[in-house]
């Protein structure tokens, strides 16, 4: 197969506002290659993600991310890892690149695995993909009696795992977050895992940080999540000295693998959490999770938007039996429920199962999304260098 | 002072080669505010960047770096430490934001200087400026004796040092590589300095540029610069345990601070190289300098397109005496010659100064620069987001 073409759909909410929902809009990208189409999604930026597709060339290392895929041979694994190398070195300078390329390189795993009538975990060596315990992903309340209340909710959908975050968390007195950490603590029960993401608040700051932890500990919180900025390297590994139980988290901001081994050999951190929509698809992830395996890190996924995405997220961990729990968008918005036509429902264990199917195992159905729809059209010097397909 | 706008301006040759070549576009930003205009130049992929000022957000933390640039107060140099964390927080999962900024950055300090009327490395503190001794940035030439003869009109140009680099380099046989350098050092003659730059093209093959080592120190080479992937800082590490008098150096890259100190702690170079067009302006880079001067480390620019980039560059070190070579583009394209009215030539010690002149000391002709001008249009949804301006 070649490589025939790459469509990117911008997708978004009427109206998206600012709080710390992901799900408020989607680049979904579709590859046609020897007559099949394969689907991806890229986290972050649709505007910018497609301009880094088209741009015109700025050197020999800063092309765009079209110039390494377009056209090229698709028959197997090896050509998407080729094709990896390929963007990595012709779009070196151009920093947006790894972003999306992500939403592509999913896409080349999905059309591989249907041309092979093979589950990309199959393809990616697991002889058994493993459910998962999913965790709910909340944002904290305005107060701590709203945080009690959206924990009780999702417990009462089946969730026995829920992380807290944002919306304030870190930014006002330690007293005010341990208040919201009891409160979650409550809704859950004792036997709940509590997951707390501060959203990088603290940026570098450890004393900030470790003010947090006695409360963290008390409610027996199991994961501190982005405490700091995601390179801050050094931030992690000084709190991560100076934790009891309750262990560092982080990693969705790497988009490379060097990053993500970095966490975990400079930071300290417990859990690494990767977005395929970010760090470059699903096999820098699977990269990901071989490293951490190999240093008793656990590795979780990170999906704050569709149900596509959250296939393609679990499928670098799917063969990993002792990762056991995964993300799981709670909340997400009527977009993200509408990109796939299936979904990954919790079994009557509430357990989650990667799709035992070709590809990524889900249906997009473009037409219903339509309305979502924001066609872009961008051009240089008078050419038309991206205009969006309809979406009939 | 409020910001009033930001202009950017996307200037290319009338034709864009493959070649290693940085200086063949370029991406010019306008900041107004208070009846004045300052300047800055963003590095890499100007579409892309554009794109990223003008987004329409997708969440909270996902927001086009406009957004926090716009209507702000400018007031001296607090003011742009204050904006720089707004877009480090309100665009933390935009990637091309920090190249984006960097172009902003430096345009907000050209602006505050000449409303004090006072340079801009004396804002940073710096009472004095040292003069830089300049290298000329070279490609390697096709054959040994393309290199020989590159050199030898670099040095009757009254060059002393010179970086040679790319174009093959380390992807042919050990034997090749060696031959381009001993070329090279004969055109140094025994006393210029002699610096290689070999592109990243190792990736993090550890093996592959050791086995450079033993001609690199026979030709006295100073530095080999990003033998690996930016991030690949185990294999900086492991590199730099082996070296006898060559040092390594990196670090252009670098997209935020944080990136630098790794290179240093964890990489174990011997000179960080910093292209204020990327790591977030003028600022960040300061902080860089500041960094490596307490490590021991040399700090020294990374510069390949115009000479307003070049003034940019030289701020953030103007003060540190004994960090005495600077990158200087020896061969830029014509487009980067054109950039500024006046040029920061060197003295009859073939040295370069820093101008001693308000903001970054150097005029832009815009309307001479029409003629590369590539005019951009970008609508998402039926909605002009951007449409370049008129460069009379």
């Amino acid at each position: 197969m070649r490589i025939e073409a790459v469509d990117f759909f911008y997708l978004a909410m009427p109206e998206v506002t600012l709080e710390a929902d992901g799900s408020q809009d989607a680049l979904l990208v579709r590859v046609a290659a020897g007559g099949l189409v394969g689907w991806g999604e890229c986290e972050a930026s649709p505007l910018v993600s497609i301009a880094a597709f088209v741009t015109p060339r700025s050197h020999g290392v800063c092309q765009p991310v079209a110039a390494s895929v377009l056209g090229e041979r698709l028959d197997g694994p090896e050509d998407i890892r080729r094709i990896a190398a390929l963007v990595e070195r012709n779009s070196m300078d151009l920093l947006q690149a790894a972003h999306t390329f992500s939403g592509v390189e999913m896409a080349l795993w999905d059309l591989v695995g249907k041309a092979r009538g093979e589950p990309v975990w199959k393809l990616l060596g697991y002889p058994h993909a493993f459910p998962k315990v999913p965790y709910a992903s909340l944002l904290f309340g305005d107060t701590p009696q709203a945080t009690l209340e959206a924990g009780r909710q999702a417990v009462a959908r089946g969730f026995r795992a829920i992380k807290f975050g944002w919306a304030g968390f870190g930014e006002g007195s330690v007293a005010r977050d341990a208040d919201h950490l009891h409160a979650a603590r409550e809704a859950l029960g004792l036997d709940g895992h509590l997951l707390v993401d501060a959203g990088q608040i603290w940026v570098e700051d450890v004393e900030a940080a470790a003010a947090r932890l006695p409360a963290l500990e008390a409610t027996r919180t199991t994961w501190l999540e982005e405490p700091f900025q995601a390179s801050a390297y050094e931030a992690y590994g000084a709190l991560s000295k100076r934790t009891g139980s309750v262990k560092l988290a982080g990693g969705e901001g790497a988009h490379n693998v060097h990053m993500a081994r970095h966490l975990i050999d400079f930071g300290g951190v417990g859990f690494v959490q990767i977005d395929c929509g970010r760090i470059g698809g699903i096999a820098p992830a699977k990269a990901v999770a071989d490293y951490a395996a190999a240093k008793g890190v656990t590795y979780v996924n990170h999906t704050f938007t569709s149900h596509l995405a959250l296939s393609a997220s679990l499928q670098p961990y799917a063969g990993v039996e002792q990762s056991r729990i995964c993300e799981y968008p709670a909340a997400p918005k009527q977009l993200a429920v509408d990109i796939t036509t299936s979904h990954l429902l919790p079994d009557g264990n509430g357990e989650v199962h990667v799709p035992d199917a070709p590809g990524l195992g889900l249906d997009v159905n473009l037409a219903s999304l339509s309305r979502y729809h924001r066609p872009v059209e961008i051009s240089v010097g008078g050419d038309i260098l991206f205009r969006s397909k309809a979406m009939a």
